[in-house]
């Protein structure tokens, strides 16, 4: 039983990480961030980049190879919706 | 030092959980959806319900109440993406 949840808790991770993907591919390639929130945006790669410090003085492998990958791809998204508002002006 | 390390998680966390709020208010209110990814909201909304099972089975308060919270502003998104969809149709 123990097996079962602990296999949820890795697919949760890997869903919860990987999400971002589509999100970054459509970013980048439209370059739309119409309704993408700037403030989440923000929040969210900065606490990715905190979740990163924290694994890695936890040197726990899960969380580090988790939140960087996220960091990579949140950042890209941010990084076009900067852009984007910096252009407008 | 350890204490400042437990606080960069809790920050982290409590970052990560937060920033679905300004998105999830702008998506609400505006109910423009042209830039959100339904691949990543599908995702993501699922793989936070697999974390708060994954949760509920360890019994751990922060995992559980995180992931409660973002559930709901995760779901909200997604809810209004999904009726933007159905209603171009």
């Amino acid at each position: 039983m123990a097996f079962s949840y602990e296999f949820i808790g890795y697919l949760a991770a890997m869903l919860t990480t990987l999400s971002f993907l589509p999100q970054a591919i459509m970013t980048i390639k439209t370059r739309d961030t119409g309704s993408l929130s700037l403030g989440m945006y923000s929040m969210f790669t900065l606490g990715v980049l905190m979740w990163l410090i924290y694994g890695l003085y936890l040197r726990n492998v899960a969380i580090i190879a988790a939140n960087a990958v996220t960091l990579v791809l949140a950042a890209s998204i941010l990084l076009v919706k900067v852009q984007n508002l910096l252009g407008k002006r």
